[in-house]
């Protein structure tokens, strides 16, 4: 039975929401997993008895020191090393569970997984993948980690992100796009274009070509890859442009006694549309690269967020898709040796 | 009075709705410019005849050759000098008019402005700039003319895209942004960190610092500044996104006949929100840099969008921002020159 570790402290809403979302993980998912919870002990017990929720069975580690958002990333293995981040995930390095969920500050969480839970061999970097709810769920990854990138590292996000998105979303194949300014090859900088080349030639990749900023709704891809830089900000202006139609279209609800009326009349599609378009709905975002399940909740999760991020961390920690990555590092670094021992006893032209 | 240069060949629905756009714009803006349509002039008398318009006192410049979408940019200055687009330019360059407007081929227009009309002198680059229709209008440039840029070319892009933002939209003191991955100074690349340096220093610039992808739909600055990569991911991620949630939209009010009569009493207050994020009512893109002024209209341009982005063209020309950025360009270099002047003599430490 898988173990997962939940960091309950950290975030814009913890630990009231994170410990009520870890709860209604605990109700939803339960025998699947055991449950640890890291965080202030006290604070964990008071919300669960408001909650009327038992506790029984469910490990609580106690911890008194929390990263906030405006902490620098290295306090997780320097200054605050005792914070709940730090203690959950050298409870997940050394052992005491399978995968980590935590709210907390993005950086911080980056650095500890890197530095503590490390990454998986022969890879070369990690990065953050997040889940874009439109038309599809479309995997994008990196979102911030690595503002500069090499065409390898794309090479390498993508087919972590193609193992992910098979392993948890059922997904034969699937469709790998790269993020540019145009659909021809030649398209973006020589970064783009080298990155094209290597996907185009790697055949365990289903590359299908360059994906401009506004085919991404339209379903095209299931895994889009791009730099660190770039992708955060497509990532926020996809947020940011949805929050801001939402709120015009509150406005026009708004106006008068026959928005009201209107709104009543179309209540429930509305709904299932805001749904449609929730981040909260998706989960977390998986830092790829990891050597175990690492899941980074969004900072302004509500419960419902936080327990679909455990559920997710779940899921990731049953796929068995970071061994299959673990695999495929290895066979590719194995079979760049063989090439470049054969290319050194070939005869020089 | 300004002569207005209209190629109304090129883009998805010229020469129809172009050629009427045209005649929308003459009916509109009537005696503050004198009017040259470029292109196939029987096609355009048959657009007339058809809508009943008058071509009398507009000078027609008959073309037969049109640059595609799909044509190599440098066409315009090599196997299509004779195109419409190509001519217009000319035109310009050569003072038989005072702006361009163009529906054509991007890559092509702004290579054929470059080569022909010449960009101002002492900028190193001239940049695409589009308006996004967001909480207020922000000019966002480079979207696609220079994949890779310099700190000291967006330094440029701010100077050039505030004046455009004063001249045009009577905004006192533009608020410059520069997008990012997060708001501290240290984010980004060494390019952004470079160019927060410059932009921070520049006492001509009023820089707001560091704007993240989602907020700039709330109405934070009035100027975006980024390289043509990411300027161009971000605009069409915006458009996508907008599109794609106005489809939900869509379906909710076909959703049964509470849908259809919802739709019915806020039809008013929707059509204004949809006209508020219609990129066809903002007009064109400015190709900022150039030594005259070239304005880019979407390439799926309607009568009414083409019809405003040839009122653009002619504010634009009207503005006096190109004659206000030539005199700061030349200061600039002047001052730079002196800079270094004084260094040169200047006793070493």
């Amino acid at each position: 039975m898988m173990k997962l570790i939940i960091d309950v402290m950290g975030g814009d809403k913890a630990p009231e929401e994170t410990v009520r979302g870890a709860l209604a993980a605990i109700a939803e998912y339960g025998s699947r997993a055991e449950y640890i919870l890291v965080g202030d002990e006290p604070q964990i017990r008071k919300i669960a008895e408001e909650a009327a929720a038992s506790l029984d069975g469910i490990r609580i580690v106690h911890t008194e020191s929390v990263i906030t958002m405006e902490d620098n990333p290295v306090c997780v293995v320097r200054t605050k090393k005792d914070s709940s981040m730090s203690t959950a995930l050298r409870m997940l390095a050394e052992g005491e569970g399978d995968a980590v969920v935590s709210t907390g500050n993005t950086g911080a969480l980056f650095t500890g997984a890197m530095l503590i839970v490390k990454k998986i061999k022969h890879l070369q970097r990690a990065g953050i993948a997040s889940i874009l709810p439109l038309k599809n769920h479309v995997l994008l990854l990196d979102t911030g980690a690595n503002v500069e990138v090499t065409e390898e590292n794309l090479e390498q996000f993508a087919y972590m992100g193609a193992v992910y998105m098979k392993k948890l979303y059922g997904i034969k194949k699937p469709r790998v796009g790269l993020l540019n300014n145009g659909t021809e090859s030649h398209k973006g900088t020589p970064l783009q274009q080298a990155a094209y080349a290597r996907l185009s030639e790697n055949d365990a990749i289903n590359f299908i070509g360059n994906v401009e900023g506004n085919m991404v709704s339209r379903g095209v891809c299931d895994v889009l890859v791009t730099d660190g830089f770039t992708g955060n900000v497509f990532l926020k202006s996809v947020e940011g442009t949805g929050k801001y139609i939402l709120s015009l279209l509150k406005e026009v609800f708004l106006s008068g006694a026959a928005g009201k009326i209107a709104y009543l009349m179309v209540k429930a599609p509305l709904s299932k549309m805001k749904k449609q378009l929730d981040p909260n709905e998706t989960g977390g975002a998986p830092i790829l690269g990891i050597s175990k399940p690492v899941i980074k909740a969004h900072g302004s999760s509500n419960a419902k967020a936080f327990k679909n991020a455990i559920g997710q961390a779940l899921s990731y920690a049953e796929s068995g898709a970071i061994e299959e990555i673990t695999a495929a590092m290895a066979e590719f670094t194995e079979k760049k040796k063989e090439d470049k021992a054969t290319a050194d006893v070939a005869p020089q032209a």
